[in-house]
């Protein structure tokens, strides 16, 4: 097994538990490999710091399993896999739930989404990737699904030299998967639908809204297949305004507006949000709750400032079309966007329309998608609900 | 009336929309004052500002009451507390709640507590005290309580120049007033109880833990008059204790937990949580849930490096009495402490005694103590939840 050695004042940020060893942090590399294998890595004094998968290909050369010196074999990974799945038992997450989240599952690349008896894999490292097949069996094992679909589509398997595929690894079922979130029937589609299919880390954000849309016109910004739409119908809203660029994710938001009833309550718009919201200014339309749920504005930390300004132009719009007193619901899912940023991006859109706004509750991503404090990149969902006045 | 004009260069956080100009941050004061008056505020450019409250007794010489020109008067104060009111009851806040939050509700100063049909009223600057009783029938007007009381006897009412006194201002009651939150009975002591008697502040992180307590066994530190131990109990924990060095809020806390059935599950404990924390871990008691609920470390920036070590200290001991893989619930409710700044406390702790922290949710003030974003003063109450590894 080959060995990595961290350069002197160079590994303190993985010593510390950061599960990434970056090229430029390494000194040398004793031993052969090949990309996908296992190596040991140590500090620069010769000291044992974990075991994780190697990839030349990547920036991120070794992206850390274990920080013990045991051996990594089926029953470790079953461990992890096990670990993963009492822990959203214990937090009342069995039926649709982020089933493993990567590395805050301590399975680097590793994500699998569980929708109902369905679950969605993706494999997003070398390393991983090479344990598909047995993860495929643990999964089995552990969770008993009906069936096992692979959206290994995703480009960021292309940094890792892997190529796009998806299709079942195990089991059959229609990709279109019905599933019920906060008392709501969602299809999914787990074979075209963005990512896996659904944004299951809206999930307690989209229960959030139930304390102010009673009764109230509402405007869902990005709304992809309808997730806060229906929400805000099915607890009250008067009206819901559901707008996406994308007319296929409007066609599922008006079947699944449909399959809960709530049609009639509910219009859906194919529109760029950022036009859309100056027209609704421009004829003066007033709402009372507005909901800014974007798609991540910075993909990389060079794109920050423009990010900055995307988010500061849509969350200024947003507070001119709401009514005096009204509820802006605003997310980011850009981990470069850190909340005291994005927090101060929206205060200065205040500042510039002259309003007042009172934070009624700061939120995260749901709790199925733990944030491990020493690999911040797994903190990236802010949602801020806000009154403007 | 006077006009108070903010130095050049010193006006600009005030202009920005904070309700507080400090005493260093004026140029001059022209016209005649007594403390207590209404007073108008202009920048150095002779721009109105806005008006407010003056008292020179304090180091906060004026609280800003409105950004417009307008007459103070009592359909100001009875606007300022029916928006208030309605505010409340558009989330769901009707039965107990932080009716008024002074500054966060535009009425600086005033503090009213709503538990069932009695409101407890704090009248905390000097110019808001002037209309205590013109408060009051606004008050009567407008919620119409059986009873207002007044509990005018903290220490803060000294600085501005005001006595300490407590009594009823309306109505009559019993001084322990029953109040129901999340489906479990309290008694509130609103005569000789901490500040109004009961901390509302903690409502939601009180029910938030209900997704952790299920059969396992909790340690509740700084249990107070046994607000997360009953909810605990209440949610399904198979033993709960509950730690507080105060013997009264132990006495009243038994009585809570009869009140509600759950005294076989619940234990009290009169101790210093420090020392006590120590015990459990020479004697190597674990716990599956540790709650941290202690009184504000840090009372003033000056005793911030105090706070952090007494932070760190408690935290530190919880992680070790704590079961692998069990829960952190983790507060501060000290505006001085930064939620960034608590985090890295907490943090550092861990990385002390060798413990990997995965946060499950981030929390804030219940929805009635709502956060005005210009006034950063009002984010005070944090609340972490981790997983402890």
């Amino acid at each position: 097994m080959a060995k990595v050695f961290l350069a002197k004042g160079k590994g303190l940020r993985v010593e510390n538990g950061h599960p990434w060893v970056f090229r430029h942090e390494v000194e040398r590399i004793d031993g052969e490999f090949e990309d996908g294998d296992i190596v040991e890595v140590y500090n620069f004094k010769n000291k044992f710091v974990g075991k994780g998968f190697i990839n030349s290909k990547s920036q991120i050369l070794v992206r850390i399993l274990t920080r013990k010196n045991e051996e990594i074999n089926m029953d470790f990974f079953r461990k992890r896999v096990q670990d993963a799945w009492e822990y959203r038992k214990s937090i009342g997450y069995v039926n649709n739930c982020r089933l493993i989240f990567a590395e805050a599952d301590f399975l680097p690349g590793l994500i699998v989404d569980k929708f109902g008896d369905v679950l969605v894999m993706q494999t997003l490292s070398k390393g991983v990737d090479r344990y598909k097949d047995k993860l495929v069996d643990i999964l089995v094992d552990v969770v008993n699904p009906k069936a096992i679909y692979e959206r290994n589509d995703a480009k960021v398997r292309e940094i890792e030299g892997l190529e796009l595929k998806k299709g079942f690894l195990y089991g059959k079922s229609s990709t279109e998967v019905e599933i019920e979130e906060n008392g709501i029937k969602m299809i999914v589609d787990i074979e075209n639908g963005q990512k896996t299919g659904y944004f299951l880390d809206q999930k307690e954000n989209r229960v959030a809204i139930r304390n102010f849309v009673n009764d109230k016109t509402v405007l869902d910004c990005f709304c992809h297949t309808g997730g806060f739409t229906i929400n805000a119908a099915k607890f009250g809203a008067s009206k819901v305004i559901g707008v996406d660029i994308s007319d296929t994710a409007i066609e599922q938001a008006m079947k699944n507006a449909k399959l809960n009833g709530v049609e009639s309550k509910c219009e859906f718009v194919v529109a760029n949000v950022f036009d859309y919201l100056n027209e609704l200014d421009d004829k003066k339309e007033k709402y009372d709750v507005v909901i800014l749920d974007p798609p991540a504005f910075a993909k990389s930390i060079h794109t920050i400032e423009n990010a900055k300004r995307g988010y500061k132009e849509i969350n200024l719009r947003a507070m001119k079309i709401l009514k005096k007193g009204g509820i802006l619901v605003t997310c980011s899912c850009s981990h470069y966007m850190k909340p005291d940023l994005f927090f101060e991006v929206i205060k200065d859109a205040a500042k510039d329309v002259k309003k007042t706004l009172r934070m009624i509750e700061y939120r995260t991503q749901a709790k199925d998608h733990p944030y491990l404090i020493n690999y911040e990149e797994s903190l990236y969902l802010k949602c801020f609900i806000f009154q403007v006045l």
